[in-house]
């Protein structure tokens, strides 16, 4: 069977949403080669169309964290395993999930290296070094590096054993100021999941039992996929002063007093790729927004045999007054049918699509087909250069405006366990209800139903008429549940 | 003692390059903060000044490969052992250096694995499941990644135990191909060493000894510091078919034959990073070109009690006035005298200073000071925003032929042994001399001389007229000697 064959055979090969969702995630991820296994356990490859998105989630969101002031940097791949073990309930959290290296260049090795899952503590080793003054504060550093946690049970994207990510870590004066870093980070990650991702987003505080471990408090933006469940998208940490008195990172403050550092630190992974993927996608395959499509335009010329010259040539014309940020393919390969292309670049999620047939060209226009609503128009030649940037716009928009909908048709308050009980089993999506605060009944929820508390969205102390739905006690915090990945 | 004393010393500490070579270029990095020493055994923390110019490395690196039709995708960390020990001189290449995964989430691994030395084996691995017929021809991918060698000495940027790199890996259906492609990115790297990093290279074949380590043959680039030691800058590799039969990786050609691919690799890393301060830097420290370096342009205020509000203002007004894709920065902090200013952007490397004082003000110029040549030059205001590009980008081409200059002024042609021998025993730089092909001769020389064979620039075998530094024998290679880092 020959490359042409099985790919006509990939894009009939999705299973629907509706009867499976999980294999409906993989055939997408496959058929659109995003991404392929690897012969390691739990490790993915990031194929070219992948690793284009993710390129362009990088670009974009570098951009942001070096608006907001930080710089890039790059710390070892490689913590000592006493380094990992100082701070007591990191070790806890990250212990469990460890690749270690023992042996080096043939050498059994003293004290075996983690392999990062994170890098609070290489970073605070480094920190304790570099930090003697106020005037060397604040610290504003990020870092894109690979990470492994050894995952049981993994899912492409969402769950991987290693994944890139960046993750930004800083140093502060003063408690406020870490906070307001904290807060800071994460509204940058909703407006990069809003503006470019197409993606709305709940931020809020996880609870004690969901924080990072090692950090004060942590805040999350929570994205909710087409099968109800939630996604955590980033998370942003307010690590107060745990770290500092562990490396010891001091600092002499202006009135001559030697003090702890206030640290924060916060991450996005390649997972917000499956978030794209489960938020947008439908039975044809991907939808991407604009904003992060590899290609945003695909042009697919019309072929007969007699007019084949001059469609080719007149496509790549109009291809070349296109404004040239646009990313554009024009895809005119002669062995395949326009039928057969169609049908790829809708699996691909190709935002849109303009054809240029004999007919059109006498006509003097163009064919656009949008991908997110599958909308005809035809667009005359001399609007071509203004129509198409303007398509793109409005596709991002009315993507953003589609999964906001969803997203509050799937969303209930709610107030009765068993009406809550119901909804979560059938994983409906958000409900937005009142909690005690207490651990155990946070438990209770989660054994019932399967749901966590996604996060805290206001925590209002004192306030009265709101009842928990686990144990219809005074409840101060209003908060999301969901089923979540 | 606080930052700022800290500091001035700094500047001050730098070893003269007179006195001893590698002290200086710590002294540098260090004191530049481009680097520090990470607390496990020859792994080094890139700082974000260090971290900067790699981003601009890999900025303008990544530019020219997709621009040859490349794409970027990310294959795993990890290697199964099996898997890397496939390929006999491969593995024999790379076993003393590699680091093993013994332990994952606390369970011993049924199968060690090895973190990646260099992707072949993973990359392959996954080639022989993509690759089915000659449409899926050429497969054109790079990866940007980390890499660990386990080192017995390490240096910084030049010899770590973990890098970044890119490493591209492709495969053809014919051999011609496979060899135009490997001398293509040969290409691009020289082309990009010259013109961004204004390190002019030698480019020719590695010998059967130094070629990689499951090559048919390997291309390099090779510089020459300040020292007269040769820096291996980046290679390229024919692999011809040893990996594709040994993975099997076949297509179906277009004549119905099942056929092994041919395939090539090319790497450039963060040594390239220790070619720019050892080609440029002086005694005062870091001399960086232009279009690789964080900051270009630093303008310094020199501010008088009476008159600072106003030269403060100016300067900011000229700031803003200068064309926005020039990295700029205004050193506004009144802690600092301007002097001390001087000296830290001077050990930084800044191209270009622009001074302005309330005399200047008067005067209506500027006065800008080269970092390359130390040449100072006043600027009437009119002429600034057409002055300071034009400036940069003649310290750009300047630097590229002053090192042009230097290589060609340590550069010999030799034939007669003894003086070889005495030349490279001070380590004065190249040399072009003959060589009969033999693998003694060349571990001889290495022997006498720690000089090796940094690459053959022309075989014209069969031509008379030229014999062996070593031995005397007839020498149909033409080659280049030196001491190498």
């Amino acid at each position: 069977m020959d490359k042409k064959n099985k790919d006509k055979e990939f894009v009939k090969e999705i299973t629907p949403r509706a009867q499976d969702y999980s294999q409906w995630y993989v055939d997408v991820i496959l058929k659109a080669e995003l991404m392929d296994y690897a012969p390691i356990k739990g490790c993915m490859v990031i194929r070219p169309y992948g690793y284009a998105i993710w390129e362009n989630v990088q670009r974009l969101l570098d951009k942001r964290i070096k608006e907001t002031g930080h710089e890039n940097a790059y710390f070892p791949l490689f913590i000592p395993q006493g380094l990992l073990q100082k701070e007591a309930e990191h070790v806890e959290g990250f212990a469990p999930e460890v690749a270690l290296v023992t042996r080096g260049g043939d050498e059994e090795l003293a004290e075996p290296l983690a392999v990062r899952p994170t890098s609070e503590s290489i970073i605070c080793s480094m920190y304790s070094r570099w930090i003697q003054s106020w005037r060397d504060l604040p610290v504003l550093i990020n870092q894109w590096a690979n990470v492994v946690r050894w995952e049981k049970s993994t899912r492409p994207f969402l769950r991987t054993s290693e994944f890139i990510w960046q993750e930004g870590h800083t140093c502060h004066s003063t408690e406020e100021e870490a906070e307001q870093e904290t807060l800071k980070m994460l509204e940058v990650y909703r407006e990069f999941m809003e503006t470019e991702m197409a993606i709305p987003v709940i931020a809020g505080q996880k609870t004690e039992k969901e924080k990072f471990a090692g950090a004060l408090r942590t805040y999350t933006i929570e994205a909710l996929m087409s099968d109800g469940k939630a996604l955590q998208s980033g998370t942003s940490h307010n690590l107060g002063q745990h770290f500092a008195r562990v490396f010891d990172i001091t600092f002499l403050d202006q009135d001559d007093e030697l003090k702890y550092v206030w640290q924060t630190s916060w991450g996005v992974s390649t997972r917000v790729i499956g978030a794209l993927i489960m938020v947008h996608g439908d039975d044809r395959g991907l939808v991407l927004p604009p904003a992060v499509a590899p290609t945003q335009v695909v042009m697919v010329p019309i072929i007969t045999k007699k007019q084949r010259e001059e469609v080719l040539e007149k496509i790549n014309d109009i291809a070349g007054l296109l404004p040239h940020d646009i990313r554009l393919k024009v895809d005119d390969r002669l062995e395949y049918t326009a039928g057969w292309k169609f049908n790829q670049w809708e699996m691909k999620g190709v935002p849109l699509r303009l054809e240029l047939g004999p007919r059109d060209m006498e006509n003097n226009r163009l064919v656009a087909v949008r991908r997110d609503t599958g909308d005809k128009e035809e667009i005359p030649m001399e609007e071509v250069t203004k129509r198409v940037p303007a398509l793109l716009k409005e596709i991002q928009q009315d993507m953003l405006e589609r999964a906001l909908k969803f997203r509050e048709e799937h969303t209930a308050e709610m107030e009765d366990y068993n009406e809550f009980c119901g909804y979560m089993l059938e994983s409906k999506g958000f409900v937005q209800g009142y909690w005690c605060g207490s651990g155990n009944c946070e438990e209770k929820i989660k054994d019932d139903t399967k749901a966590t508390i996604r996060c805290i969205i206001n925590s209002h102390n004192g306030e009265v008429g709101h009842n928990c739905l686990a144990c219809g006690e005074k409840a101060p915090y209003c908060v999301y549940f969901a089923r979540a990945y």
